[in-house]
């Protein structure tokens, strides 16, 4: 293999790379990047088993051929070099190095043979749409916040992706829970996107997935299996196993008759619950809420440190009503908020709130209350 | 207590005092603040029985008074405070709290009595002089990162400042080492402070007092003695116990003869050791040079992970020589030069090298050898 490449695609392709292997691992091919050389581009494709992303750069390939090196490695030799350089990457079978060179630098890095590594089975996928990257991005931005870590409920552990009814018909829908929070968004149903089955897509892909969706306008191709999903763009292919599980019934953990309505401003609402939260050195930190006409005091207690209280005008004309939260979860919520008013509905202080964005239902989020 | 202070005047105050109250300690009124109100000013004071900082600021008292409250806590909360508020400090020694009042939020903190804070004793000073911030500065910036970590030896863990003899006259003059490279650097040597006793200034009293020198133009009053050291401005005082032990006589660890010179521009020969030492993730990272005419190559080579190998066009008149160094010793010396190029003096690949900017002699550096 020999190829010459442009210092920013190789840059690209080495840091996503080295953002999917697994830094702890006791296989070390799945700490290398499978280089592969052929017509006049070049594939890097990086895997931890789970997850496997593919990016194809143009490249003026002297010799075709593959070879695999450490991600790490090369993603910091490249973020070195200078910008606007050309570099030459060069193997051959004999020498098992692979010869790195741009400008005054030169790099021999040590390989493995490409024949140990582990490229995904494909699969045959039931269902493909088109989707704007800035709908997906959207989808996952807004819920990835409620998934779960807690690995014993592993089918909690992504955001779960299906066709579900709404109001307007069938929607495309992404759902995250841990049990204290749930969000639920959902899109437009892409065309084709119908008869998808619905996956758990586990945090790592999202994650994964999150940094090829900068490009608004770009339109994303979503393959979907039983058992896989993947995510494609001209240069970049991103294949995950889903998690293989079954998502609860989330529909029974979303109040539908909440009566009172708070509406207030996300931002000033944010900056208040941070501030009074921060007497309390307590991971699940409970932040009061006491409305009453138009007004809401909101106050911690943390008897070892001390005390906070702070008043907000709202938009409130139910009867009074005491409810605590999870300062955290709050915040996590109320930052989903874009434009509009956070508009929250209740019931009692031991029923789960509900909060959206204006009149927007299209995106929900529902917080369980705690004692305080 | 009672006062009046602008959020900025406090804001300051307290994030000075929580960078020096010590995060674990065992001795709860550590962890606080002292605030003292009088006249038409208060005192924030912080120590950890080693260093003492003490802020003057501006504040209309309405009652004097002082207490103790946790400096981590009160900086968290005024850093919250939003930007041009007005926050009122209460205190009454029945409740045993502070209240801390901005807009419509309220705070109300557990406090420790004044009497148990302990106040740094006050001293004889011997000497006493001012100095440029700007000079200071320099003093302490060019030599601290060779200030050694290992405590067994704790007389190496600052940096000493004396006067001593130089070329031109007396000199005031900072030197740090930690057996493996040695920083010197010289100022004028200010009036009244020819009969200073050399101290011994710790690692933690170097980065705090950094954080006071940023106005180029400020004056600082500095007073010394066998035991301590103070810097003073108009509105914050820093006082801290020195080093007690012997600074070794680093002057014989100080190349006299290095014939064989070598001129770098510091930023690309930075960028090349950087890159070449990326090949090693060993901690000790050796970078070998080969110096020929006009000509330097550097490489390192890590058996498992690969090789690299850089060419620099120097200037160099002298014979052949190779010489190995730590890279993260030659990238923190390199990074002291400002302006000029590099000048390193060489002797044999096991004599320490000197390197000073250009041809100023007001800096020096000495860095050892490692073979390679």
């Amino acid at each position: 293999m020999k190829i010459s490449i442009e210092r920013s695609a190789l840059f690209r392709a080495a840091s996503q790379a080295q953002s999917v292997v697994e830094r702890r691992n006791t296989i070390p091919i799945l700490a290398n990047v499978l280089i592969e050389a052929e017509g006049d581009a070049v594939r890097f494709r990086a895997t931890d088993l789970d997850v496997e992303v593919v990016d194809t750069a143009p490249a003026q390939v002297e010799r075709a051929g593959a070879t695999t090196v450490a991600a790490t490695l090369l993603h910091e030799i490249v973020r070195k070099l200078p910008e606007g350089a050309l570099v030459t990457l060069a193997h051959d079978g004999a020498s098992e190095r692979l010869l790195i060179e741009a400008g005054r630098s030169s790099f021999s890095l040590a390989t493995l043979p490409r024949e140990d590594f582990p490229v995904m089975a494909s699969s045959e996928y039931e269902s493909e749409f088109a989707i704007q990257a800035a709908v997906l991005r959207r989808l996952f931005d807004k819920s990835r916040f409620a998934i779960s870590t807690e690995e014993t409920r592993y089918y909690l552990n992504g955001v779960y992706l299906h066709v579900s009814d709404a109001d307007g018909g069938k929607v495309l829908r992404a759902v995250a829970t841990d049990g204290h929070r749930l969000a639920r968004v959902d899109a437009d149903l892409p065309s084709g996107a119908a008869n998808m089955p619905g996956v758990i897509v586990p945090r790592k892909t999202v994650l994964e997935l999150r940094k090829l969706l900068e490009d608004d306008e770009a339109e994303i191709r979503v393959s979907v299996s039983e058992t896989k999903v993947r995510f494609a763009m001209p240069a970049i292919t991103l294949t995950s196993k889903v998690i293989d599980g079954t998502f609860p019934d989330y529909s029974r953990v979303i109040p539908q008759g909440n009566p009172r309505r708070l509406e207030v401003d996300a931002a000033e609402f944010a900056r208040a619950v941070d501030r009074v939260a921060t007497v309390s050195s307590e991971r699940a930190r409970a932040v009061k809420l006491q409305l009453e006409e138009d007004r809401m005091v909101l106050s911690v207690n943390a008897p070892d440190s001390g005390a906070a209280e702070e008043e907000l005008a709202v938009a409130y004309g139910d009867e009074r009503l005491e409810i605590g939260f999870n300062a955290k979860y709050l915040l996590e919520i109320v930052a989903q908020v874009d434009r509009e008013n956070a508009v929250f509905f209740f019931n009692s202080a031991s029923d789960p709130a509900l909060m959206r964005e204006g009149n927007d239902a299209s995106a929900i989020y529902v917080v369980m209350p705690m004692r305080v």
